[in-house]
């Protein structure tokens, strides 16, 4: 069972880190962690992840997720890497993306006509991709499993375990991972139940981001 | 408010990840990954997370988060990372340990009397250390913060955020990374409410282990 993790710079580094603690522990589970070239790749801060492998000595995994992060518009114009995932695609149990990480499945043109969900404040842009925006945590369409924004990836991450190796797998690792989350601020972490008005900045802060 | 992440051979990389995708976000915060040297430090995994200082270069951090791991008995077991892990706390406004990291704050003596917790694994390992053992996911006591197993690190950061930062800082690192989750077995992830036939041979592989 190989399985693929794309980095990037400019990538959320939890991202991918949440699903690679998840899915390293499945049994038989061969985790690649793949960029355009090997060698370390910068996150959105300090930190920068080593990838062990270019995306060109992985082409047929059995499993891809593409996590978030600012730098993914900037990834998803990078043709190789598309390339790359819609040559992946064609063969994977499941294809995943993590937050904003669906901006590069959207340009692989991989969402197109899929139900799809990915971090909130970028979740109308699923629209421009084809795609069909579901706000849940963790969506699978077909193939096609996404979730939303960086802490989600465990989420799905089990969910893909469990579908994949079985519910007893997936519960196994949530044990190991002892993964029995007590956010601190209830409703905090969900734009629906947020303080909206801190919604609302938040929203406005990205439209300039954007200009 | 400089912010030392201790790495080290071995560590698993989501004790080290999820502190620091949280702690980067508070304002100010100026995040340094830091090893016995800087540069690449293998997970216990394929993954590798480079550190960009050594310890030596970040001698007076505000404050320090350990990680656990497998590797962390061999790094408990040196000096140079223990001696740099009580001078810095003699200035430190919180150190704190993820996981398994706990052998790393106890071994260089800052648990003793305290209450502390680690992973449900090796709980009972804490008293060695002098630590009073407390079965709860994140214990504050004093300057020292410990957090259960793996992802608890995620819960902790949040926490010391709120303590160090204010609660409305805490609250909107929960909302970037979109932290309401959803665990896909409800009770899987602890040892209290899991499967008991799961925790049991879970124990029996960890006492073999040890010998």
């Amino acid at each position: 069972m190989q399985i693929a993790i794309l980095l990037y710079d400019g990538v959320v580094a939890l991202d991918a880190v949440g699903p690679y603690d998840v899915l390293k522990l499945m049994p038989g589970a061969d985790v690649r962690l793949v960029a355009a070239t090997a060698g370390p790749v910068r996150t959105d801060g300090p930190l920068s992840l080593v990838a062990d492998a270019a995306i060109d000595e992985v082409a047929r995994p059995d499993i891809v997720v593409v996590p978030g992060g600012p730098g993914a518009v900037a990834a998803s114009r990078d043709e190789r890497l598309l390339a790359w995932l819609r040559a992946a695609h064609e063969h994977t149990q499941i294809t995943a993306s993590v937050c904003w990480g669906s901006e590069l499945l959207g340009a692989a043109g991989l969402l197109d006509g899929v139900q799809a969900t990915t971090h909130w404040l970028v979740h109308d842009e699923l629209a421009r991709h084809g795609a069909i925006g579901v706000d849940e945590r963790v969506v699978a369409s077909g193939r096609i499993m996404t979730s939303a924004g960086v802490s989600a990836g465990i989420d799905m991450a089990l969910r893909l375990v469990a579908t994949t190796a079985g519910e007893d797998v997936a519960r196994r690792i949530q044990l190991i991972l002892e993964y029995a989350p007590e956010p601190p601020f209830a409703g905090a972490g969900s734009a629906a139940t947020a303080d909206q008005a801190v919604v609302a900045q938040m929203r406005a802060g990205y439209a300039r981001s954007r200009g």
